[in-house]
């Protein structure tokens, strides 16, 4: 099956991250194939880029040239997935969604560790829209912009197994969901420093993928997701900038 | 005071009817200054359309040449007024949650009566995201299309009365939100049918905006709504098309 | 257009006080008619002093000799306000719930910070039978009793001001609602401290008032606050004490 | 023993039918002492009348001559528990709480069927400030006023069995809570209807008064209940009228 | 009338103690029965042991030989009560459930202090199937195993005695409900630290299985709890060990 | 890798059906293994016999001779998934939470049709514990008993498939679960008549639980899920009977 995996940064080093980890866990007869946005942030960390995230997302699936099998948004905490829904039939699987969900499989309850304090927001936002609040420990801030995780690598598993441990601890947290992408290893420091799992968003993702195709399922089409109206459009697409 | 009225459609009369509601409710020293956004769906109804409009209405107020003290998002159910908020400092006021809070202060419940079914999932996610759902009793559709509705509007008031008529007795609803925009005379008819106020989004978020203007109130910038921060943005914005 | 805005305490200066507050605000057309109940405590603070009120304001209202477009309840966290809906037509607004409303539409969350803890409970309970919890950070006391407000203001603001803080820090708070009337200058020293929007529950209730009025809304009579049945009472109304 | 059993309403015949139903489930060594209210409504039957009750009830309380155990106040759905518990230190049991929480011990969920529709929502309020709705099915109204009940008790019956049985039917209830005083037989009759235990309020509220008294346990003073501050009051109490 | 008090945990010693307690409270004419289950673990203290117990509980009672009124299931924060119910007529009274609804009655909200930090999770779903988390500030551990209260009484005391101040200052309890057995004296050392009255779960619900008795209600059998269909049952009831 | 399928009914033939099911989604290398519980009722329909599942289910588990890489329990709505996490390290999947958390990736709401009216509260309640029912529209039953379901598979998919359109039409579901095991092609046949997408519990569990075995995540150990404390059992294990 092929799964396109969208980056909503329009930061190519990003999309290879991305790419490379989701290919990491993938089945051997599965094709990642990963997707830079057409327009947008360089990193989103708030409303306004999302929501250009959310529309420069739509774009690039409702143009991609082949056929896919399933989308996979990867975001954690942005806005469009049902949109997405709305435009194709195959399954789609936004990565805050999918980690929160393999947590919840795992332990009673899980916290969301993500870099900017302004982002957590957004996160909540996110999982209270998909229903998955209940079991929600915590979502806390490691203080990081997206674009320093890699400059200090330490520096960064440091503030963010800090927060972690403190979810464990005082918010009882049971498993942790990594609500930012992309550092080789993260997870398993992570993991070290609290004794509690570890989500990666985008892995999650790839294998509730995998499982929704190999299951024959497809998103709904009964009522929210149905097909967009046959209607005029203004201005829209935009013309390469 | 200047308010912007933003439209989420491109049809350039339903910016016109809109304009006319707020003005009509305006303050003698308020000037309405109505919007239509620069791309998008001549009507939105769906997540798709929603989000598109979300950015177009962001690139018209980011856009707009002259100062202004307010922004209202004239769109029933739809996304961005939380990046609105990231972008600007004056009050912004979004029509779905203004008519709701409006309604709260009138009864003990309400419900809102929207266009097409499909409207009705994100019309309930507005208010879950703005925290007006404790006394929403319903939202109900009339299955007309926003386009529907001026053709035969007998019909529109009569379908839509049905429904409020329906919420009252039915889930308890004590005053109804109209979800759907600009017919005239719509509001007394439905009153006339139910006994119960009836709510109008655009006059309500009129006066609401008014209101904040007035008490010296601004968007708080202390977390969600902090401004955008500096970045490098790729595409975008969109040349003309 | 006339607006009785009533205290709930019997202390007269109170009154003034909200009376100048409100006339602040107000719009030119609009007259504001303080009114102090015919009994009751001096200073509301507690359970027991706020049912009394509740009856105090209900015989002043049902009392009041010349006609009025609206009625403010200027109490924080009473009781009453439903039965107040149920004995007239025009809109009744409660300072508790027009400060949330009017906050609601500046941040994400709220935080009221008022006098001392023992009366945090019935603001408690005011929010929650309003539906306005959902996006309620907390509800903080200074530890000033109401009538200490005025003896030290400077260590009232210092004291009011501390608890916005840590509202704001701890509790994620991105507007403050000051649950506790009327000092001078108090909005603008908690906004200076905190960086977050300061909501005072009297201007807001006037503004509200206001709306409701021009947009000509009326207290739903469909059933929660239908006109009280006619019937016998005993002993009531109380002679003048 | 000496349990005060506090009628809401102001007719006598009232309050010596629920020292009947009160004395019939006392253990031998309590003494029920009924008592009505020294002003209010006939009936009691929306907010007005409630808040009313809620201070007559405060004065009889207040100023009853001899000592006693525990206070039953004898309303459904009304105001002014909260108040009772500053006032004394003795348990304080609400007829509408007794039986929510006696039908808890029964059944997976219970409904509760009043008088007249416009009660519903102060018996909503009541669960819900009492934090009792997680497990209420319903609250239905049969359509009866309470000075009804006893012109035609045969037509009350059928009037309230029939809500019961749709209470089972519909909204899963498997315990039914009468919200209306005082018709003799009328459990009997109601659970033949439905199969389904049905709970008084009045008798629920005895023995859970006396199970209070029994274990020791007086109200909380540490916060909300603490003690009335001292403070001066105006014009109250009311001379007799 | 006759009560079983049935013990999870198969300790001879904790049953005795719980069964002088329970005697301790109960009306003159009421017989108390303690059981100790057929098999399971010494002390209950994680799911794994808490479903062994209600299988446990559920064949001690099915087998009792003699005729009973009502049962009380002696565990805090165990299964199994709801398959009590499916199996007798007789009211089937939980401790935790019994003890929330008792402190429901003392104050504005309850803390329950329990034994391990690992049965906190049991409790709160506990409280949560049973419809009484709206007003639990907190469910809190003291550190202490089951069988060690009894070696150091005085540090046991100690620290459930540190966790109820913090859960009366931090967590704004006002009643305190032990979730662990049998200590005398501890209710008072308690009482006495916090000034909150404290709920024992055994005492509260044998006045609470007296009172359904006495009230003459039985357990709904209209659906959760319908008798067991008759069935086959493979290699069950076990032979004794 | 090896996953254990647990049924939770003691009769053979549909641990074999289950058996077959899961091992027409499983990966090639995935190695099925169905297990009888070694007591209990040959269908679970209730608590009681739910209990018993738990308990015989976790023995299973227990005693099993070879090692294993995730459990997956299959049962609807059954008890003991958590003591399952505590006594194994491997990722355990109840279906009941698998088939709900599957569902919400592909609709915005879902329903589970199930058998008997009185396993619907046990549905709920699992779905409850699990965190799983902020987007559960409804939990429907068809009537059917479970051991009914084979006898006239024709009359079952009828029953099934009228709850599912109601749930769709009436309760706007967008997506069903089936929540009863075993019948070839009912999956299919639900999707025909309504057109919501179908989830099935045992093979969204197989792939759910290969996900979490491929991300190599294990049972959290932090806190609730802990190992179980060494202690004295008596009389358990039972003997074989």
């Amino acid at each position: 099956m092929r799964i396109l995996v969208v980056n909503v940064n329009t930061t190519q080093a990003i999309t290879d991250s991305i790419g490379r980890q989701a290919a990491a866990v993938a089945a051997p007869d599965t094709e990642i194939v990963p997707v830079t946005p057409p327009f947008g942030a360089e990193s989103v960390e708030g409303y306004y880029e999302s929501h250009l995230a959310a529309v420069a997302v739509l774009e690039a699936v409702r143009t991609h040239a082949e056929p896919f099998d399933a989308v996979i948004q990867a975001g954690y905490g942005e806005h469009g997935r049902e949109a997405l829904q709305e435009l194709v039939e195959v399954p789609v699987v936004d990565i805050t969604e999918a980690s929160a969900s393999t947590a919840q499989f795992l332990g009673r309850s899980y916290s969301v560790v993500t870099s900017l304090d302004r982002t957590v927001p957004l996160i909540e936002d996110r999982l209270a829209t998909a229903g998955l609040t209940a079991r929600c420990a915590s979502v806390r801030a490691s203080g990081l912009a997206v674009l320093d995780l890699d400059r200090d690598p330490d520096a960064a598993v440091e503030a963010i197994a800090e927060q972690a441990l403190r979810a464990v601890r005082e918010d009882h947290a049971e498993v942790i969901c990594l609500g930012c992408g992309g550092m080789a290893g993260l997870a398993d420091r992570v993991l070290e420093r609290t004794g509690a799992p570890v989500v990666d968003g985008v892995t999650a993702a790839v294998t509730t993928a995998e499982s929704l195709v190999r299951l024959g399922l497809r998103t709904s089409k009964v009522r929210s997701y149905a097909p967009v109206r046959p209607k005029r459009f203004t201005n829209w697409p935009p013309r390469a900038g």
